[in-house]
């Protein structure tokens, strides 16, 4: 095996940086998200390329051709997690780069382009609310308002920046817009079960879901739980719960949207004391950007229905919204040959999970390949599984890609 | 005007001592219980009587007869808050009863038994789980257990009483079973709306409703919001939510029953992930131990269906429950009395929140006067109020309630 063992190994390795052992927990601009990057960063010099940190956190290395004005070819993903996460979401697409960087140098392979390896500080947006916060400052769509973003300890994202080592004020110099990328390609874990249900260890990513989040404010009235009696109550509890099944339920009855509650939190979170006050997050995607806004709206109306109904008063914000984005055809049949050549079927398959990709779109085609994930394709938890078996038929495959990729044809 | 004014003016005082100003915060044990204890303490001594903390961090006050044989009326209520409280709820019955000792003594009135005032530590349960924690150890029913159980930063109540300067293992000491009490009376506010909507400033209370506690923990599967299908999920919140409306629904069909569910968190609680666990608590009263009864069992019945229906694990707890106590016919007769010759109508009405005083039937006949509370019943919420019109009242028929009783007759 050339890739598989190896990848393993590392991925076992950064699954160490993490903010509550044994659980895997690294979020943006933590002392764990530092140590992950510097592990990185070691991998890369070793690979032969030039690398370090930029000025939002973000680990960039380059296998840089002779001529300083040749096509850039972009790739990599994101090295923060979840919370409670596997070990393969994200930092593999940066792994199997750096194992495809590292062949090329061993056989003294030159490509005619640089290669820019990135390691994204941020895609989860699990630590300041925005997510895709340091692809965005690539693609030229970084918002300058996040820097005073907080997260639940009160920290903005300036200080935690600045706290890092990075410079919060240098995230303009990041755009790569105009700078000559002709491409960018990411490999990831499937995190579902498609190719998994059909034996295959790799496919071709279609398109990426659109993605809207919504925050939800529900504001009863507390009152004692013995002696208001249940037809006087404001409970902002039992009205969030069934904000919550309508979710649920609407995404059942349309096909091709799914709908999350991921956070929702009472106060004031007593036993003997009617809830007053409810906060809860809405996460809605659809490869089908219509499907998605008319999901949107149909939350709109109808928690505000329930919320009327049960005289309690109801908030919604979206706060954060992108569209499907399509994958480059051109790229994605580069991608095809790539597995054909390994004698594999071919697969072509949606991601219902948004990506960095996603973001690039305003920079240069973009191209994505999926990796089985076992477990009945869970991802974000501890159980989430790659074999390395298909770790090297991946990064095969993505070798045979940078090595047949002619930039301008 | 004799007692309401003074009695607005030491409310207002009292809530001065709170861990989270503006708001009204006093947990069990807190810097902010020992300043509203030395408070009380202070008046009560002004009022004439011996006064102190005892082992579990209680005040206590008597205004003693000479005999040290005579018969005891025990009197109070609780220091302690839920969190963002009222002002009245507890403290009332503790400044009102020595409200009543100062008049007395000022006009050098001997009664013919001792009257001891107690101001409880705890009563509501916010800080470990347990409620009543302080009265039942004077009820000669306090569970040593309680010792070890820990609040949310992790402090044990053995810990957090060695802080306070009590003594965790003088429990045994407060029980005052056997101890020639003869009567506990506890006055007040309502926390519902029955007076107010009446116009009438005071009532005697019937029975004080039981109580159940169940702790529910669901646990589904985590996983990415965007990849997996809506019919794979496992997601506990939309299981807890489908619970939350079962005991709302389930209370609400059945008259003379209500049911809360006061706290709820989510695991792990990222935007983008489906929840893995939901903690719940449930609190369920009835003035009929019957009805709540079977409340428990339907359920523990549904709860079970609904998880199995959804394929989450569902763990049940009940952990506390309470029958109803019904108060003494003889003390309501005397508090009917009271209220008959200061011209008020007479009304009884039960209690649907548990109070101190349904732990005393274990050691003598108890009573309850109720006080009129303003905006809609509202307490355990910054809008709870009470006139000083009515202050002035409920502590007059007080003292004609103590003037008047004679012990053994």
């Amino acid at each position: 095996m050339r890739f598989g063992n190896a990848l393993m190994v590392q991925a076992n390795q950064l699954a160490k940086y993490t903010e509550d052992p044994p659980r895997v927990t690294r979020r943006f601009l933590t002392a764990q998200h530092k140590q992950a990057g510097e592990y990185l960063i070691e991998l890369m010099r070793e690979a032969g390329m030039t690398a370090g940190f930029d000025a939002l956190g973000n680990v960039v290395g380059r296998y840089q051709v002779e001529d300083q004005n040749a096509p850039i070819m972009m790739t990599g993903s994101h090295m923060d997690s979840v919370r409670n996460a596997g070990r393969y979401d994200g930092l593999f697409g940066i792994l199997t780069a750096i194992a495809c960087v590292k062949n090329l140098r061993d056989r003294a392979r030159q490509l005619p382009y640089t290669l820019e390896i990135a390691g994204f500080g941020d895609e989860e947006g699990v630590r300041f609310g925005a997510a895709l916060i340091c692809s965005r400052a690539m693609a030229g769509t970084f918002d300058p308002a996040w820097l005073n973003q907080t997260d639940d300890d009160g920290i903005t994202m300036r200080q935690a920046l600045c706290d890092f080592g990075g410079s919060p004020d240098g995230w303009g110099s990041l755009d790569r817009r105009g700078g000559n990328v002709v491409a960018y390609v990411e490999s990831h874990i499937e995190q579902g079960p498609v190719l998994l249900n059909e034996s295959l260890p790799v496919g071709v990513v279609t398109a990426i879901a659109g993605t809207t989040r919504m925050r939800v404010r529900v504001t009863g009235l507390a009152g004692h739980a013995g002696t208001v009696p249940m037809g006087s109550r404001q409970d902002a509890l039992t009205a969030a719960s069934e904000m919550v099944l309508f979710v649920e339920r609407h995404c059942e009855t349309h096909n091709g949207l799914v709908g999350t509650v991921g956070k929702l939190t009472v106060l004031p979170g007593a036993i003997n004391v009617i809830p007053q006050d409810v906060e809860l997050t809405i996460d809605v995607r659809s490869g089908d950007d219509m499907l998605r806004e008319e999901a949107v709206r149909a939350f709109d109306t109808s928690l505000r229905e329930i919320a009327r109904r049960r005289r309690v008063a109801v908030d919604i914000v979206p706060f954060y919204s992108a569209n499907a984005a399509p994958c480059d055809a051109s790229l994605q049949n580069a991608f095809a040959a790539a597995i054909t050549a390994h004698g594999i079927p071919l697969r072509r398959l949606p991601s219902g999970a948004g990506h960095d990709a996603m973001v690039f779109p305003a920079v240069c085609p973009i191209a994505m390949l999926f990796v089985r994930c076992g477990n009945n394709g869970i991802s974000h938890h501890p159980d989430e599984t790659m074999t390395a078996e298909d770790a090297e038929i991946a990064t095969s495959v993505l070798l045979h890609f940078f090595e047949h990729f002619e930039p301008g044809r």
